[in-house]
């Protein structure tokens, strides 16, 4: 079997992580002059390591091998939360580059077709996984004037402003590839928990969100009496504790359920409030068990509204994301060279978050491969993982990306 | 009996309506260029209604009838909420001056002494009845200084603009009193929903406030499972829950209890919310209460705090107000003058807001009296009260007033 690098491969995401680094963590941000720089390094290294690249037209980094197909993409996102880790998609990104460079090292596996991508915007500054969108042709054809970021930037001025307004996007030609595989960390807690060294992603999970709206009287909190009030909070503590009551008894094994965002109005100690809002998200690996959840909250609000006081409305935040199945063969190949390098410390695995292997996953056969996150942290300066387990992790994509395209 | 006159008590009313209106409300808070010029109309009125006058220098107007005492101070505050009505303390202000100019146009009253104010800042722009607490000598020492408004204005620059930096401060003298009595509109539902047209207040309820806060854990909604959480928002929705639903079989029959601040951070709906606050109001007429109340709440968040989730903390928000009992013999004498014109038509009961008399009750023997609140809307532009109801109310101050002094 092919031996990556270790040395050259823990390099070169210490680089990467120099470019936007602040602290311990990365600032680099889709389009940021960090992003844009580490961008530039990462097209020099896949052609150093004898790929054809492009820089398309929305900051994807290309790099295609010269061999025939059936190929594989390997590959991630470079860019971060505007205060992230270092790993996270820079470390799938490294590694398909350290695959592709093993591979084209050794005789043995020199002729497989490894080709390269370091993705754009999987984090969401303007559109989340707007580059394997793009990629994949999944992009509305208005996004660069409507796509605009929390400041208000708009996506066509990011791009006119890193020197990408007349630069061609790249398309995916689906016949020459065998698949995509992704890595990338945890961002979770529950390899280390387990003592596992690999995880084998089963599915990306589904997620909705519903926007709960409570509407209900302002009124001078000295005066109005407890029986004639229509306080807005109130009903948004009712609903969101029968919620949290409720939910255990019908949610699956995986299920999670986040309501992250309260706010009260007018939101002054001697007003009882008129107006509230609460988000809502849920994450299952079946969109059965999303439509039982959306069902209860519609006959928990119900229930509440007919209390009397503020009325409850219920309406969606945001598109449904359906869960997406992972590759059963892709799969087993990943499995298999986990095993091969860390017998019995690997397991399947749903994803909880979000990747650019769900909108890949529409167009190619995709599979995904976790190493551990230390303490489960990410999306956090403190994201961090362990160099043995970042090296078998390059180890067992190099193998599996061997036995995939050699059988 | 004297009787007042109605036309000149509603066209009074209506000229200070004029001085900062805005829409159907007024726009006059303290030391605006509106109060200022308010208080030097309501100056040159108590001139002419034959009192002597001053404008402190904390912007109290007051007027002394040269006739010796024992007196009765009337009045009340004219400032008004950011976004004020017109009644509010206008109302007890007028009332104050019309029953000093009707006594004193009738020989039968005429030797009586009546003195009326007009109080500054009892909305809170910088200290609550700032006016009242000066007036009673209950300010402190550094107030000039420490004293800010939400913009960040402070209270020594707010003088000094409103041409009051060498102003002295009037201190009451209590020695000349037989009492206070502040008119004021009810800014509840219960006189309208009762059909009655008189309130005679038997006492201002207390008010406490705690502030609880939420220490957590922020995580990513994605990976983070739910028996791993420590999610703050959930810890506060049940913690709000179980206050609502405890608090009834505690309460007495007049509490009354708000939750109406909340805030989530970080506040995003894929965050698993690390921090929250939540501010806790309540108001009774029994201090015993107030003390069940605060150790209902010490209890349930220790129980939320024991359960693993997010640590509940709870401080005081505020200085306890205590609350404070009407004068029994004022208040005999305003049931009187009410059963003579609204036989029936009053009723005792407890003020839920706070109020100037809460001070002055520290020092001088006081009551109030409320007219009802169309719809108990206060402290909105739509606040109003009928004109039969406004005026009705002046001549019930004005029997009781010169009963008190005649007595």
């Amino acid at each position: 079997m092919t031996t990556i690098n270790g040395e050259r491969l823990l390099g070169d995401l210490r680089h990467l992580r120099s470019i936007g680094a602040v602290d311990n963590g990365v600032v680099r941000p889709a389009f940021s002059e960090a992003d844009m720089n580490a961008r530039r390094w990462l097209r020099g290294q896949f052609e150093a390591a004898g790929l054809t690249t492009t820089l398309d037209g929305v900051g994807n980094v290309f790099g295609t091998s010269s061999n025939p197909g059936p190929a594989l993409l390997l590959g991630s996102h470079s860019d971060t939360q505007p205060t992230g880790g270092w790993l996270d998609g820079a470390l799938g990104v490294v590694y398909g580059l350290e695959v592709a460079r093993a591979l084209a090292e050794d005789s043995a596996t020199r002729r497989l077709a490894v080709d390269v991508i370091a993705l754009q915007d999987e984090e969401s500054r303007f559109v989340g996984c707007l580059g394997s969108r793009s990629l994949c042709g999944l992009l509305a054809p208005d996004v660069e004037s409507t796509a605009v970021d929390r400041d208000g930037v708009r996506l066509v001025d990011a791009l006119r402003e890193a020197g990408l307004a007349d630069t061609p996007r790249t398309r995916l030609e689906p016949a020459r590839y065998a698949g995509f595989l992704e890595a990338h960390i945890e961002q979770g807690p529950h390899l280390e928990a387990d003592g596992r060294r690999i995880g084998v992603v089963t599915s990306i999970v589904g997620l909705g969100g519903l926007r709960l709206t409570f509407a209900g009287q302002q009124n001078h909190a000295g005066t109005t009496m407890m029986h004639l009030r229509k306080d807005a909070a109130s009903a948004l503590f009712a609903l969101a504790s029968a919620i949290n009551e409720t939910f255990p008894k019908i949610a699956g094994p995986r299920t999670v359920w986040t309501m992250g965002r309260a706010v009260v109005h007018p939101g002054a100690a001697s007003i009882v409030p008129g107006y509230a809002e609460l988000d809502l998200q849920y994450r299952d690996p079946s969109e059965a068990v999303l439509d039982v959840l959306e069902a209860e909250v519609d006959r928990l609000a119900q229930e509440v509204s007919s209390r009397g006081g503020a009325k409850v409305s219920v309406e969606p935040a945001r598109d449904r994301i359906a869960p997406v199945e992972m590759d059963r063969t892709l799969r087993k190949h990943l499995g298999a060279a986990a095993e091969r390098s860390a017998p019995g410390q690997w397991i399947e695995m749903p994803s909880g978050a979000y990747h650019d292997s769900g909108v890949i996953s529409e167009v190619l056969p995709t599979a995904m491969l976790f190493i551990p996150s230390i303490g489960g942290i990410s999306h956090d300066f403190a994201e961090d993982s362990h160099d043995d387990d970042i090296v078998l992790g390059c180890q067992v994509l190099a193998d599996a990306t061997a036995a995939i395209l050699s059988g």
